[in-house]
């Protein structure tokens, strides 16, 4: 880890960031017999045919959700947003796991709500909820979701591998999700699953950071540089370019696939999903090429 | 969920208590295609041989650590926890998936530490720490591990499965955890793996809430009441009676066999694990009998 040190002589995880965080704990790791991924770990499962798909997170009180937010929503947040990884890397969620750590004093209405909205969320996607943990805190309620299920190998998708010229695609619509779609958003699995059933998608990534902080990962993770044009943002109603690309929390598909497959897969997709806007933001270019719109981040935890 | 109401109409967690709470999540879920295991998920993976086994647990600062913790015994105590959960099930851990929830104003140095504590748990069992996400939180820290790994077909156990007079085992010694061992325990993976290889366990767990709390409920999943020596409870140096089967935290494992069996299990494990003390307490009886012994209960989440 190599971050600024402050004045004191001790580092505080606001000065370093999310993505250092993290980067610094991998790098740390031991040797894995498995391939780590980003969006979710994909990953051997001895003598099976598929690979094993794995996924956690969690949302905070006060953080991802205010006290006074409905906890039927909150429960339908929790669990859609590790299902959004899965759309991610296209894989099919089969079991969840919930970790609810809650004060002794919030009430047991409460938290049936709450796993009403995890059980209705799970429900959409077939996704089975076999087991839990609860936990006492003298703080703020936690939910923290895990979520295994399988990819096909042939299908498996990670942010690396864009090519130098693909098209980047993004599906729906940019910013304004934290006025509602936040905690009532449909995580892109469908959309995921078809995409690599019928194209070939070379790079995939979820938006849940911004466009300008997702889409450098899925170019460093490609090895390339890229360009988007920011009057081609598919704006969400009421949102600017500002916070299309800044805000956060659009559980949107951001993906490249070649120009030459882009009329089929244009033409295909609105038959196969008239009501979900598909636009084309732009191409992954030479590392080395001008950027001509540099992005500014999107939301980075910590900061 | 019918729990006893409030003055106020709105009833509390603390008045509920974790096992209640649990079994109403279970009673209101679908169908699910698979088996729902008790202190883990056993599952069947689609076209897998071995059996897919998950669990996820956490620690949280003030309830299961205190602020003053060394840092990398947290880590320990946090990944070791869902550890002792496989060996409860006699499951073979691969891979693991870490949430860390930590105030902003944390130092850097204090995360290091907790992984190193992590990743050190994770090594001595050979499992891979495959990816994690963190998140800020303005309160106690939190840190969640899931882990997810296999059990061969023919070894699962769980704690159904018990049958009238098998004789109960624990290993090693049970009380005064708090004063240490709940942050430096190894979990008895080794031990559980060689006792489904050379032994028929009919129902097993791993002591986590201590006895007075986990052999009524092995006994309720075998559908059997249970009768035990108090005298003799191996009792850890310093450890009263009732520290061991109140305290919790042991991590030890309770296991029923054949009265059969006993003489040949006795034999070989002094001989495999000559420092692991292994001790007859009691037995599985009809469960209409008389129970001389009644435990106090052990620690029971959320009162």
């Amino acid at each position: 880890m190599k971050p600024s040190r402050s004045a004191r002589g001790r580092t505080r995880l606001s000065e370093v960031g999310e993505d250092t965080l993290i980067a610094s704990i991998l790098r740390g790791l031991p040797n894995s017999r498995s391939l780590i991924g980003d969006d979710c770990a994909v990953l051997e499962f001895r003598g099976a045919r598929n690979l094993l798909v794995l996924k956690t997170d969690c949302v905070v009180e006060n953080i991802h959700f205010r006290a006074s937010t409905d906890a039927s929503l909150v429960g339908w947040k929790a669990m859609m947003r590790p299902l959004s990884d899965f759309a991610a890397v296209s894989a099919v969620p089969q079991f969840a796991l919930i970790t609810l750590i809650v004060p002794a004093t919030k009430s047991a209405l409460w938290v049936k709500k709450l796993y009403n909205g995890l059980k209705r969320a799970a429900a959409l996607f077939g996704v089975a909820i076999v087991g839990g943990e609860t936990s006492a805190i003298r703080g703020p309620i936690v939910i923290s979701v895990s979520v295994s299920g399988f990819v096909e190998r042939k299908r498996s998708v990670s942010r690396a591998g864009g090519k130098e010229g693909d098209d980047l695609f993004v599906t729906g619509h940019l910013g304004g999700s934290l006025r509602g779609k936040h905690l009532k958003f449909v995580p892109r699995i469908h959309e995921s699953r078809w995409l690599t059933e019928n194209v070939r998608v070379h790079a995939m990534m979820d938006l849940s950071d911004g466009l300008g902080a997702d889409l450098p990962r899925l170019a460093k993770a490609s090895k390339l540089g890229f360009k988007i044009d920011k009057d081609a943002l598919p704006l969400a109603p009421g949102a600017s370019i500002d916070n299309a690309i800044s805000e956060g929390e659009d559980y949107e598909l951001l993906f490249a696939v070649s120009p030459r497959d882009r009329p089929r897969l244009q033409k295909a997709w609105r038959k196969k999903f008239p009501k979900v806007s598909l636009t084309p933001i732009g191409s992954l270019i030479h590392p080395s090429s001008f950027i001509p719109h540099p992005l500014k981040r999107g939301y980075v935890h910590f900061q």
